[in-house]
């Protein structure tokens, strides 16, 4: 199957091909002696998916894309404060080969120019010459994802005619930003920027840092995030040369270019983009390279400030409990009193990354109606990450729910919010957070609790029927009245302390089950071994029918909430019913499984729509 | 209720509040007279909420916090080519008020110094100066929400006082980037920096610029995006005077700060953020607005180059439809078939944000699999927004994929994904693309269709049973063999066309339905009016057995789906029924219910789990 995107990178690669301005380097003859008319285009995404047009196996040297590679470093090995100290991070305004030094400290204006690559390189820690290049040519291998090799050609002819480098060297030196012989750092400087080659390598050197330092190919951290952003900073004001203004206005990407054609960008988080077309226009940046990556940047809107829209709300639904209720039979009384009390009870379903803006927005959602609140459901599962600020805001909202005596209860399968000790929320002061009223691994437990809470606080008598006469159950108050005689006189009782297991998925049928008291909740165990809640029967509810007619296995775990009484009608003694009594009860099941089927294909239709 | 956020900043406000370091600019006598110790920090989300702490209704004058403004209005006025021609966007290294003119055309480096604020200034369209500083006023007060007035105490200094940038505006109309006497233009850069606000304004004209171009207070589009883009780059790299480069590293947000104390600051799609402390570095930015916004953005996780993670896949599921088959009732022939070519169907359900790198994760995963495949579903409910590069790149792979034979078909109830010609993908020159082979609103029904063209081309001759007879009908052949002559004899045979509706939510007891060829499709018709597809009943399906049995009514809709074929029970021929045949039907009835039942909680364990 043809490649969707290699295809879209050959049309640009074809689109610019013929663009012919520029020349190549030619302030040393290696550099000069390059084929001028190589072209090639390659992107790496975070997760290692690379993508190749053009003149892709043509190497080259990085020259000063090693820059920020080696800034990375030396800010890895000595921390901000101790790079600082010796370089800027100021876009200079001048060219490249500037020596563009601060004019009261003396530093070199930022680590992009050779002034400011020669100071990185002079901090590159290691004992000798030789170890100190071993370690950058291993960060380099290790972004590549293969050990890149010295030009020596290119390295021998810089060498020989890099005097204006030994000049910014014994200026450094002068004003003691170089601490050391500049000989030697002058030269490692020329290896590093010596090493060759391929535009996949690049590719896979700007991924890293899209990674924020985690190469695409083996998945290792090979810089520490905080270094990476940073360069990356100093990237987007100081690595297009003189020409970052027009490059953060027209691209808007993190980039370097090197002066043996290459240019690397990065889209943080997404993708790394390298291009080779060695034609260089008066800033020393690849004629072909900076024009495809302008024409990537729009097409694929790859700007770092390019606004798609502003960013949705983190809600992605928010209701009165009232009006998705559980699936708990409540009996009349019950159900009075939560159409009664309807708003008191909200969930409110967050989804997508909670940034801060999004965290804030549930915040104030929650706040216009927390006067007319007694409990909150937060239900978290459809939340990819969370960021630490969105974490401890949340962590503030359930703080001041509570002083206003608002219970909150999560939806958080994979425990996304912290127990409460964990993150201090901002602003707050108090004795310790309290914790969350309820932690749910599925949402039809956590909007029972909801409705519990409400009709503990705004219950009436007639809500508080613990336990049901037999004679009241439903499906007994179903039969005819000649019937209910004989069907009660065969219902054996059975109680059940809290938690105890009535059956589990696979067992034999336990009988029809009338539950008078207490709750049963259904349950699944997963392949994985974790039980999975689903709905729960409460007083007026039948269990176990299914499994007793079709003489299949029980479906689901069945486990008892609080005290349990059942009335219990066997295989036995359903086989022993009066012929009228027997159809008059299918009749009724028939009736009741229905209910179950039309509550459940509800919920089903709710969850497709 | 407490506010979580505005106790936040409070926090970071309370730690800077004693930091006494800067002074207040002086040039003026107006600025000098400031009370230097009032300091204020205001947040706006991009739709609209505000929070503000500290002194937040002190007004201040604007002063260059003006020029992106102004920029950008002169840029929608002309364009940016026109605009390019007068003012560069490179940063200068030098101070704000330095002349900074490029030696070769004499334009000022940039809008955000003096020089290139008083050319932009000039560059407002409008008939004379009145009507174009309205236009300005015009565009502040539409950012901030609120006609802000003059200060004509500043503006009086500024216009006594101001001989430096009167010398800028006459230096300007010798190089001939003025075209006209500077005099007025300068004295119109006057009045725009005299501009007078609070904080608060000021945030909601950030979150304006975050909201690339819409007012958050009145949802009016008050600049173009692309606009808006140019701007913040511009501002990244040249907003924070001559301290642009640390600020990135730093902060990390287009900003702008103005001698009045203001610093406006911008993360796109998500914030605007404002801070007031008159007090100033070296550098004329803010003191405490400065480490207030480093505060904030470290702890708050802000800067634009923070990359929390590399991007997830956009792929939320992806599976084999045989491992999550439809729910349609298929024979065992078909279902040996399917379970042979089982990975020669496949699902993929996408979440999130599609951008480039997300569309390239699903057009990698499909390609491995591409050899093995005949149909495709991709479920694009749970994708947020498209960005037109990943449109491009999904219409391109549906029409590689159509190049290999391969099926595909969308779950895409709000048409995220265009018809095919709206957009031509990345790299195709071919015939056009051929159009999407199902479309569905529904996952249930792309299922099934996944299902159906599996068995069209791997179909054996036992799967195409097309018509059933009424004995081989399960539900017949569940009942004991003595009853099952009264039952067909007790049947009426019924026909009806592709799309005809037997029966919608709501009507009476149709009967029980068995059936014999075609299928049912069940559909809920939602408030909305639109109708949901649930699932497709086949042969061997019983039907409206539900509502002849407790009385209700229908439940779905019912709706023919190719030729069907039913053999139906009346309400009348069941009452007829002998009793044996009856009590046997019923327990039958059971027994299917329960099938439903086990279904549907089946997939909604696995929804919910």
């Amino acid at each position: 199957m043809r490649s969707i995107v290699e295809a879209y990178l050959s049309d640009v690669h074809a689109a610019l091909r013929d663009e012919r301005g520029g020349a190549v380097a030619d302030y040393i003859p290696e550099l000069a002696a390059v084929p001028d008319d190589d072209f090639a285009i390659a992107l790496c995404t975070t997760d290692g998916a690379l993508y190749a047009v053009g003149d892709a196996d043509v190497p080259f040297t990085i020259q000063s894309i090693s820059k920020p590679f080696t800034y990375a470093l030396a800010l890895a090995d000595h921390g901000v404060a101790a790079v600082d100290a010796k370089v800027g991070v100021e876009p200079s305004g001048d060219a490249f080969n500037e020596i563009s030094l601060e004019p009261d400290t003396g530093r070199p204006r930022n680590p992009m120019i050779n002034a400011g690559a020669i100071t990185t390189a002079s901090l590159v820690a290691g004992g000798d010459d030789e170890e100190r290049f071993a370690r950058v040519r291993a960060l380099y291998s290790a972004c590549a994802g293969r050990t890149l090799e010295l030009d020596e050609a290119v390295f021998g002819s810089e060498l020989e005619s890099g005097h204006r480098n030994r000049a910014i060297g014994y200026m450094l030196r002068t004003v003691g930003i170089l601490e050391d012989d500049p000989e030697p750092i002058v030269a490692r400087y020329f290896r590093q920027c010596a090493l060759r080659l391929d535009v996949r390598d690049l590719a896979r050197m700007a991924a890293t840092l899209a990674a924020a330092g985690i190469s695409p190919t083996t998945g290792e951290r090979v810089l520490p995030e905080a270094v990476v952003e940073r360069t990356l900073g100093v990237m987007t004001t100081c690595g297009m040369y003189d020409a970052a203004g027009d490059w953060v206005t027209a691209v808007g990407l993190p980039a370097k270019s090197g002066v043996g054609g290459g240019i690397l960008a990065v889209l943080p988080g997404q993708l790394g983009i390298a291009i080779f077309s060695p034609r260089l226009d008066a800033h020393g940046n690849s004629v072909r390279g900076v024009a495809a990556c302008q024409r990537l940047a729009r097409e694929m809107e790859l700007h770092m400030l390019h606004v798609g829209r502003p960013s949705r709300s983190a809600i992605r639904a928010a209701f009165d409990v009232v009006d998705r209720p559980s699936r708990l039979r409540r009996n009349a009384a019950e159900r009075d009193v939560l159409q009664r009390v309807a708003s008191r009870g909200r969930v409110y379903e967050l989804h997508g990354d909670l940034l801060f803006s999004g965290a804030e927005s549930v915040v104030r959602a929650v706040t216009e109606v927390a006067d007319e609140l007694d409990a909150l459901v937060l239900d978290v599962r459809r939340v990819d990450q969370v960021a630490d600020v969105a974490r401890r805001t949340l962590v503030g909202l359930r703080a001041a729910l509570a002083e206003e005596g608002i219970a909150v209860a999560l939806v958080d399968p994979e425990r996304r919010l912290p127990a409460e000790d964990d993150l201090a929320p901002p602003g707050w002061d108090g004795d310790g957070i309290p914790d969350w009223d309820g932690r749910f691994t599925a949402r039809e437990p956590a909007l029972e609790w909801c409705e519990d809470r409400l009709l503990e606080r705004h219950g009436t008598a007639a809500c508080l029927v613990e336990r049901l006469a037999v004679e009241d159950h439903p499906l007994v108050a179903r039969l005819p009245e000649e019937c209910r005689g004989d069907l009660v006189g065969a219902l054996a009782r059975r109680t059940l302390p809290d938690g105890e297991v009535l059956a589990r998925r696979g067992d034999d049928a336990v009988g029809i089950g009338l539950l008078l008291r207490g709750r049963i909740r259904l349950a699944v165990t997963g392949a994985d071994g974790v039980q999975r809640p689903l709905w729960a029967l409460g007083p007026g509810a039948v269990l176990g029918e299914v499994s007793l007619l079709d003489g299949s296995t029980q479906l689901t775990d069945l486990v008892a909430r609080g005290e349990v009484e059942l009335a219990l009608l066997t295989r036995e003694a359903f086989d022993g019913l009066e012929g009228p009594t027997r159809e008059a009860l299918l009749r009724a099941l028939v009736a009741d499984a229905y209910v179950a089927v039309r509550r459940t294909s509800g919920a089903l239709a709710e969850r497709l729509g």
